[in-house]
């Protein structure tokens, strides 16, 4: 791998079991409001996997991209990096 | 169950099956930004959980609470609501 | 007034100010990443204001929809609810 | 100027304007609901505000420090980028 997603693979391992245990909490009717708090720890839990793929990705693909020679590629990963911090405001 | 909480898990399923996809994408060292970009929708499609759970505990538990005869019930039921949208604008 | 804003409107009137300071930063020319900061900051108070609005609003024309006789009023003031919830996701 | 700031400068006149709009509503007790709408409109615009100066930013200070000589400097405008999409998350 050129990238060491081991922990990232760990975290989103977690996520889905967290997932399963939101599931069971709808099966079992439990209280609403519980079951959004839970929702809402698993979107935490992906904003921080997802600063720490932005941040690998900053350190190595965006590197290489701008002490490349490719122009249109170095544009193109600039523009990709703006497009994800745009949607990450709203979601 | 006292809600149909039917479609809500069919959704948490999907989102499973999602959360699993993401896993393979970063075991195959798959492109940063795409990987990013599928956290991204499983949010979007935990929103809709979040909001769908939502609705429900206002036209069921909010309304017996508003209609029972405890206050301080009441006023904790209010308060949960607040609570949630303001760590909804957080997440 | 129905509801005591005076808090509101002051946190409004610091708002204000602190996005006027953003403009004179953005004229002087200022670190991109110390304005988005401030953006930031701007973004969690107002957050802290939508949060106080709401829970007014769901202890006064709430308590007072769900009280009330008409069944149509009781539907629309649930459905504001989410649908605010569901956007404060997304912004 | 080392960016051209007078677009978003003219964007954040419109967000300041908007503020005062929503000091009005509140001096009139308008609809809660509004209210809070109006905040969510503000808080699109300042996203868009944030994402154009992330932009600026990855073309102007990032190149320039990627392409210099000093590895802490660079290390350093790498991990703000990862710190306001973190934070982006979460307002």
């Amino acid at each position: 791998m050129e990238h060491d997603h081991h922990d990232n693979i760990q975290r989103l391992k977690i996520v889905e079991g967290h997932i399963r245990g939101i599931q069971r909490m709808l099966e079992n009717d439990q209280y609403c409001i519980d079951i959004i708090r839970q929702i809402h720890a698993v979107q935490a839990a992906l904003n921080k996997i997802s600063a720490n793929l932005l941040d690998g990705h900053l350190n190595s693909c965006l590197l290489s991209a701008i002490q490349g020679e490719d122009p249109l590629e170095r544009t193109r990963v600039l523009k990709e990096i703006t497009e994800v911090f745009e949607t990450a405001n709203k979601v």
